[in-house]
């Protein structure tokens, strides 16, 4: 099973209307397949032009380690060396912190993750996981 | 006068709807703003998984070098030195083909650029003009 | 459909194989997923050290633009400088020559690609193309 | 003496079954000559897709530093600006953890590394030790 064209896009634009609804600043988010390439993206109206940017480092981040945001965040915290060296061999493209939110399949199986950022890391986190519930995929923070 | 986050999206869905209703390739289509930072992004089911990057150069030459996908691809067959060395100060981002489509204000000041991939690079860039204009943009390819 | 790990290698070391049986130079050999990443290479004795990035850059290419090594190398011929942006998108990562061969399911979608290195381009496609017959695998060189 | 290519692939496809045989989660594996050049590698089903890096990274950081991944680590722990600046001169392809284990011949002298993957470090670098007892080489983890 893999995440489609469309729910990638709704779970995206769902997103940025949590972050509306929520009162949160404007929010970024991007869904990654499950090989960590760009399925949907949208920036809200306000966002800092580099947005793109961490919302795709905090997905990417999830992808290839297999981790969310918050397990990346523990490591860094624990052993910091290591996920300074896992950004090493992935061209520093990874952020890990909040809002990298693994996408699982029926089964468990990873199958893309979606990245969110604008607001706190927590709030990215939460918005982005009830986004993943209304597009009908299942998130984990 | 700038692309909103929804014109942006809009213009990226209808990019994909073109290509669906003129029988082409899947298509993937960013819209980039005034700065070549991107705003929206969608890839079809069925596209490459590389088509961002795609997708992403094509927009990014344009908006940065003022130029469209045309004109970049007249001066890579004129001059390929240039578009190169071009190539070596964008840090290899730009490509230089057709489906680079400059948007333009209604006083013709560069707003952002609309990035398509996937069919043929005339076939791109004719599904990004319609996208553009059932967009309410004005696109120049 | 996705390619397995067994059958990864299976298509990896039957390549090495049909490089002994043909009489070929020594090979090397990987196979990468639908996303660019890899599952399996193997570097016969003898190759030299540098073979693993061609035998990715083989692959890779393939897998990202949904290219066969033979139709990048038309391209690359064609129009050069489009083959020379699109490595610079990709990290200088492909090598568009043939050995670089789609693995497609029965449907027909991409599900990953076999690169192939060390004896001729066309000698190398060959191998590969009857290596993955031998693993199972359905691929277009 | 050198690795031959069937011992690479018998040391990878070892570690894996090890993975399997003591319940850790799918792992990765590479072997690189003492240039530090892959010979074989090997992902799991079920690994995630940035496994390759990961392996690599403990393995070339162990060819090229002659340092197994245990001391890595504890050089990072102690001076962690030294593993930092080895990054920088080794483009960011070191990962200074366990699991990254020298392979010595009969004379003690490096003849490449394996990197393993995919639980901890310790259960990689155990799993790791395993298989090269395996496939009748000498680590030091």
């Amino acid at each position: 099973m893999s995440i489609t064209s469309e729910q990638a896009l709704k779970a995206v634009t769902e997103t940025l209307a949590e972050g509306v609804s929520r009162g949160l600043k404007p929010l970024s988010a991007i869904v990654l397949d499950a090989g960590g390439h760009p399925l949907a993206f949208q920036r809200a109206d306000g966002a800092s032009p580099g947005r793109y940017a961490i919302a795709h480092g905090k997905a990417y981040g999830a992808v290839m380690l297999g981790m969310t945001g918050s397990a990346q965040m523990k490591r860094a915290e624990d052993q910091h060396y290591f996920m300074t060296a896992a950004n090493g061999v992935f061209g520093g493209a990874v952020v890990p912190v909040p809002g990298g939110i693994l996408i699982r399949d029926d089964a468990g199986a990873v199958i893309g993750a979606l990245g969110v950022t604008g607001d706190t890391s927590d709030n990215d986190a939460e918005a982005g996981l009830a986004a993943l519930k209304a597009a009908g995929l299942s998130g984990e923070a």
